[in-house]
């Protein structure tokens, strides 16, 4: 069905090794699998909350930690953070009472590799943009 | 009313200067306007018209040349297109019948940017889940 369908770029492109977004145009499989995860970034509170997990000191944080910095309830929380978990953003453990939390970097590393320009290849400028509004 | 709010980091973030996703919570006001740029890429479609764009060898494609590669109307692809560029992810200029598209690097450099982790500061794995299903 699709003309994009031979063209995927390395599908494990978790070592920054792979071409990425921005040198090869995207096959059909590789770019669902992406927007699922850009799709679970796609929201200001589950940005938070990623952030807060990925900068705790500790490389983990309760849910007990994050729950108090935002006017939801708990379950609103944890549905975001279970969204985050499927995208295979973080992952998680229930210690006792509480679940804790820990970013999985593959996948920010791997996200950070396919947004990145190729070294030495910066991209052109469009001709006859330069001065037009 | 957010105890995030005065912890923004850099929200110029466009040379890799600034702290970033991975190492500060987010304030409120940078996380819902990175959240718009994200939720732009969580979708397949938009995300090949984006690696089709920013792939191109003459740094620019007519949307003549984007349309034929997806099993859906012009208007929809327009529409697409217009999500990523309302993102800041590109731009485009009309010539005569057909509109031409370019990437915006700065955006996905500073998308890069934020996903990357700081140089030497591997995060730290959590303790007690090395041997854990």
């Amino acid at each position: 069905m699709s003309k994009q369908e031979l063209a995927v770029p390395g599908q494990d492109g978790v070592d920054g090794c792979c071409p990425g977004l921005l040198t090869a145009p995207l096959g059909e499989a590789q770019s669902v699998e992406l927007a699922k995860v850009f799709k679970a970034l796609g929201d200001p509170i589950r940005l938070r909350l990623l952030s807060m997990i990925a900068s705790r000191a500790g490389g983990e944080v309760c849910v007990c930690d994050l729950t108090p910095a935002f006017d939801l309830s708990q379950p609103t929380i944890s549905h975001h953070l279970k969204l985050l978990r499927q995208a295979g953003l973080i992952d998680c453990e229930r210690r006792g009472t509480w679940v804790y939390y820990w970013l999985l970097p593959e996948m920010t590393d791997r996200l950070a590799g396919i947004l990145t320009r190729p070294a030495g290849q910066p991209l052109p400028e469009p001709a006859g943009t330069a001065g037009d509004a």
